[in-house]
């Protein structure tokens, strides 16, 4: 019992999500995450959420939340998982659509970093980490493009090899774009920092 | 001459965006911006980029990159038009999409956050401030939600009134999604904070 999946309400580029539920041991939807697992023919094992935007669906496993409350229905659903011990949490979505909820979901994978947990973002076109400092590799896969963003303020001693633009004791900051779009040449790309947090991005146009 | 409209090659929600080119000075299309300007029925002043996945377009006054830069096709032309002297700058799109590109495109509100400068992204569901340390009247809109996220590390005595959801003299981290879905109640919210850097996200579902 690791691996659950969260559905969030806005999903981009739906039609080329890859996901399996028969792979995650729980699935979650937060709210209107419901709608979308429908649309993928996904029953969920839980509910979570104050069903403001939409009707209390029939189902035997609902947590109603308040309206009115200091987060959002995917960080309860988030805190919901790691309480029940999963630690491998793949949240889809959430990426798109209403900005000030993209951020917060970015926030969370700051919340939850640390080296016990895994916690992704992924959606149709993109995988997202965040990453606490150290040494990694990254298999190429059939993401285009490699994306390093320094989130927090700024990344020291940013190494990677194996790809298109390699850098090498690099100090990336939080407001450039110079991280944007490389990508992995050989099987396996390494990456190594010191300090700070690191968005990494897979994606495809 | 004073105010530069930038297209992105991606607005999301494209059909309630509600830009009007002749309430600018200048129109800079970013690379394939210029099929979105297309879009909305817009001729770009100046194309810029390195035209990597359109065919070179016919038009006087194209400045071509190369493709293999530091910076994405977005943060070249917002370089030019600082370069030409505007300081109030509208980005169009760049907020779904490649998320790489995303967080890059919030980086540039960081790079250019200064007093004498205004730069902000919107799309047809969001519009996107950095702000720096200081007192701000937020006038109602039509957009319904306002949410604040801290941007780089925290915000420091953050205070908002005329809002659903006031906070008075709050630290707010940039991992929770407490400042998501606040809403201006009075004519004017005001908003106050005396450290950090803070995103303000206007946005419609």
């Amino acid at each position: 019992m690791n691996k659950v999946l969260i559905f969030t309400s806005f999903v981009y580029n739906i039609a080329k999500t890859r996901i399996k539920a028969d792979e995650f041991d729980c699935v979650i939807c937060a709210d209107g995450g419901l709608t979308v697992a429908k649309t993928l023919g996904i029953t969920p094992d839980i509910l979570i959420g104050d069903f403001d935007s939409t009707k209390l669906p029939q189902c035997d496993n609902i947590i109603r939340l308040p309206m009115e409350k200091n987060m959002t229905d995917t960080e309860a659903a988030i805190d919901l998982a790691i309480s029940k011990g999963y630690t491998d949490i793949t949240i889809l979505g959430g990426l798109g659509g209403r900005f000030d909820h993209t951020m917060g979901n970015i926030g969370m994978l700051a919340k939850h970093l640390d080296r016990d947990k895994k916690v992704c973002i992924v959606d149709g076109s993109n995988k997202v980490f965040m990453l606490l400092p150290g040494t990694y590799d990254i298999e190429k896969s059939s993401y285009k493009y490699l994306g390093l963003v320094s989130y927090g303020k700024e990344c020291e001693n940013l190494s990677i090899s194996g790809v298109k633009y390699p850098l090498e004791d690099y100090r990336l900051p939080n407001d450039t774009t110079l991280g944007v779009s490389n990508e992995i040449l050989e099987n396996t790309a390494r990456l190594s920092f010191t300090s700070g947090k690191l968005l990494l991005i897979q994606s495809n146009d």
